[in-house]
């Protein structure tokens, strides 16, 4: 193989701590695993992880499909300078390139440890099979969402997001940190795999496909007056089914889901996606077949 | 006993939403238990809700020392000038004179539910020991923090915080929006027997009394070097001895308790309080005889 520079993102969210402090222990610690492969560690939002808030000016890790856009320019968007300056630097052509980033995320929804997909890139198959392979950690595709664009992981040619939760914004929790530890290890172990050549693809992995998002129930004002059911709470990745109770608003009327179809969700009551007008997302589940192109086109690129 | 209104502060703090979807739910009821008796609902700090901040400009509840501070008032401080729109049109002297206060709070530390008071008032010590007396609930009894003051109750003749916890900022949790309507719902039962001289005090009260916070170990440029240590995380209330374990830093250097007396501790890890340089307050146990002045007060005044 010949890629050389991995770039690890934490701090993407000013907000989403632990994965700052995995990043700062694994730091202290010596390169003994993968003496061929160099590890690029940055934070992403440096300013906000200052300030302890999700963002300055906008979602930086929406803010990856503006790059060239020179309105986003003139205005002087905190979030579009920094992802100038992450692409300029670390891109693929940039001063220092790294060929994967891997951006490490928390959520306050009960996602377990998760990948995220962007799209159905072959490299980005290959690392999120090796995942899956390994430890049985779900993955969700996002792709076809015209809503939600512009993430980090796209600006490069290869590249996952890992997502934990549930932990709240701000705090520390050992247990988070412990397995945001434990992935990166994983990560870096398959990856010098990958570099040496010594890697078997499963079969086939299973991912859960975005569908589309479910916002609360609102008043004409865009209140929310509707809260995530009890029965739904912490569901995340269990299957929702016709008439399965959504929300519950104040007097105790319950909103139940009136599709046909079987949904799976994911990101429930993901407290930043208020602004965003998303109580949870939805998907599907896909089995998809692996391919020898996933781990080829490392070889050939 | 002379008194009639009653006043419910919910969102004091704008990302503590919890309480705030209780004092709703409540509104949408009949008043069926104590009709001799006026609640007035208000959300403490209107602007900081919709931002889901803490606050705007500085801490709402830190403010109601400094109303007659002209250096604030010319600043145009928005949580100054929310403190004395709420003492001119609730506070004792105001134009819907409210005689007892309850300010509904959550903590992102594991509280559970619990009073706080602040200083030795006797008509709290008899609210506080009647709901103590009806539930066992902790009462942490705040007192001589120069660096801490200007509490909402305070502004009050007789008043108490209701604090609930662990529950994340900005995240709706029906388990603890109903710990709010319980107490709620007790606390109007016991204010109704006291209104009705229907009451018996408890021989004693227990409660935690604040003797100082500890900061978290920090870098020269006051950045956070040491986290709770996971044998601490969730451990509020109970007892710290010396030699036992504070802080962990990315090194795995464990932080101990040098103190030769035994702490109790409160708020561990509040995240609202790092930036007070708050990791965590400890408090001393007091048991404190009834008297019939807490009661005999009410009839008093």
């Amino acid at each position: 193989m010949t890629f050389k520079k991995i770039l690890i993102v934490s701090g993407t969210h000013g907000n989403e701590i632990n994965p700052i402090w995995a990043v700062n222990q694994i730091n202290k610690q010596e390169n003994t695993i993968d003496k061929d492969i160099e590890y690029k560690f940055i934070l992403g939002n440096p300013l906000a992880c200052e300030k302890g808030s999700r963002y300055i000016d906008i979602d930086l890790n929406r803010s990856f499909n503006t790059i060239d856009n020179k309105i986003y320019k003139r205005k002087n968007i905190y979030e579009i300078d920094r992802a100038n300056f992450l692409v300029d630097k670390f891109g693929i052509n940039g001063l220092e390139p790294c060929e994967i980033v891997i951006d490490l995320h928390t959520t306050t929804a009960n996602m377990g440890t998760s990948i995220v997909m962007y799209g159905r890139r072959r490299k980005d198959f290959c690392l999120a099979a090796l995942l899956q392979n390994k430890y049985g950690l779900p993955i969700y595709l996002h792709e076809k969402d015209k809503k939600q664009t512009g993430f980090l992981v796209e600006a490069w040619p290869c590249g996952l997001v890992i997502e934990i939760g549930a932990v709240a914004q701000n705090f520390y929790d050992p247990k988070i940190i412990n397995r945001f530890l434990i992935i990166i290890s994983s990560l870096r172990e398959e990856i010098n795999k990958l570099k040496n050549n010594v890697i078997t693809l499963p079969n086939q992995i299973v991912v859960h496909v975005h569908q589309g998002s479910i916002d609360y129930p609102r008043d004409q004002n865009a209140n929310i007056i509707g809260l995530i059911h009890p029965a739904r709470i912490n569901k995340d990745w269990k299957p929702i089914k016709g008439g399965d109770p959504l929300f519950i608003d104040t007097q105790c009327n319950v909103y139940r889901y009136e599709g046909k179809e079987i949904i799976w969700p994911v990101f429930i009551g993901e407290v930043a996606y208020k602004e965003k007008n998303i109580a949870m997302s939805y998907t599907k589940k896909e089995v998809i077949f692996s391919s020898n192109d996933w781990f080829q086109e490392f070889i050939e690129s």
